[in-house]
């Protein structure tokens, strides 16, 4: 995490001050953080318009991995570590907020990962192929992308045959609509982190997992370890998951907190 | 509104082409216009995280002017064609959204226009200027700022003596926390249009528009139409309009998408 705070600002701009004391801190550094990285060629604009998205949701749960996201991190941790093939996608967005923990998520589970950009170009891809890898420290899938994925038009549809085609549960963090359902028509087990909980690739998701990135993903760590020498337990997680359930708790929690007005802690 | 839909992608990505038959053509071409005018310096990349921010909560209002924001909407006409000195404040989002609309606004009621950077360099103030007055085809105030807003210890304290430090009534479109609550303090009359119902900047307004900025400004300038010869009627709204309970109603129709799920038409 220490490296994460060096980006306080995009260069063109001002430096930002914050305070460690700033209730928000942690969302405004990740914010500074993101702009920073447009500068850098990883994320892109339309990218820095979806994370300010995902900033509305967050704070209307209160910028807390909430119990009804723990509940699915533990079920998406068991999925991961109980698949046979399974691969973790990897995107602008998701690279610049939390490679080096996707990577952690892939050691802790045997996932292979894969780089999949919504804006494509070839620079684009080995630029964030090349910070991947350097965070992560290790390989990853996607700089030849010799496969498609059914259902989509565009040239989104590409993927590899080694990784997303073969996977039997894949693991999309902060991935589009489109490409999530095509997972999920192939026949693969989706697993989502979106913060939008009615979002086409949350509703597209056997498991939902409702929380924001960098705090996401260190939990799923935390409960593959917990449950890597512990099929039985792993085996009980997810019998006992209830997907719709869980996704309706989230949105009634977010409606209490709307009706108490518990989410005005915005600086904006 | 002609000339919006030129802006369809940023310059530096592949052009996005959307169909006008897409149900989210306007949220799109917005989405891509104020890309595009991150590059063009008016937007900044934190502006753009607003920006997705304000899109969240407009997708939970389902994209639409709530009868709520109608009314509301109506009242800010009320309010500006009664005051004695109205200004408009515009800032980088405000001007690349609805510059024009704004200008259209601040002549259906006889109010003064300020430009307010919230990322403030004397290029990006020379910039914005430019842009706003000739989309406004008038001109406007804050190239030079010889005064300061009590309660702010930034430069962002820095405004005109003739405009907003003498205002009594003041229209801040996608306006930061810190300054509303500056200018509320100050005694000025606060009317936001902000799509955050809970944010600092809507709770500091005594007339809170949520509602999207191109939506808002041409009813808005409807009204004010509608109402500039009927200062009984005028009146009248504004003896019956409640802001709180206004608000409230506003909290508890997104309770009820959120319910319904109605506002999962996202293509995220």
């Amino acid at each position: 995490m220490e490296r994460r705070t060096v980006y306080v600002g995009a260069s063109s701009l001002p430096r930002v001050k914050i305070s460690k004391d700033h209730p928000r801190y942690r969302s405004l550094v990740t914010r500074e953080r993101m702009a920073a990285m447009v500068e850098e060629g990883i994320v892109s604009t339309t990218g820095l318009i979806a994370h300010g998205r995902g900033e509305a949701f967050d704070y209307l749960l209160g910028e807390t991995t909430v119990p009804e996201a723990d509940l699915a991190e533990k079920a998406a941790a068991a999925w991961l570590l109980r698949a046979e093939r399974p691969v973790i996608t990897v995107n602008g967005n998701a690279a610049a907020l939390a490679a080096k923990e996707l990577g952690d998520l892939a050691r802790a589970t045997g996932a292979l990962v894969e780089i999949n950009l919504f804006h494509r170009s070839e620079g684009r891809l080995r630029k964030v192929c090349d910070l991947v890898e350097e965070e992560m420290g290790m390989k990853v899938l996607g700089r030849e992308q010799d496969a498609v994925l059914e259902g989509i038009a565009s040239d989104r549809a590409r993927c590899t045959s080694q990784g997303l085609l073969a996977a039997d549960v894949v693991l999309i963090p902060l991935e589009d609509g489109d490409r999530a359902e095509a997972m999920a028509k192939a026949g693969k087990k989706v697993i989502s982190i979106d913060l939008n909980p009615l979002s086409r690739t949350t509703l597209a998701a056997e498991v939902a997992v409702v929380d924001e990135l960098t705090r996401a993903v260190p939990n799923m760590v935390r409960w593959a370890n917990e449950l890597r020498n512990r099929p039985e337990e792993a085996q009980a997680v997810l019998a006992a998951f209830r997907n719709q359930e869980n996704l309706a708790a989230v949105m009634r929690r977010i409606c209490r907190g709307l009706r108490k007005g518990t989410a005005d802690r915005s600086e904006r």
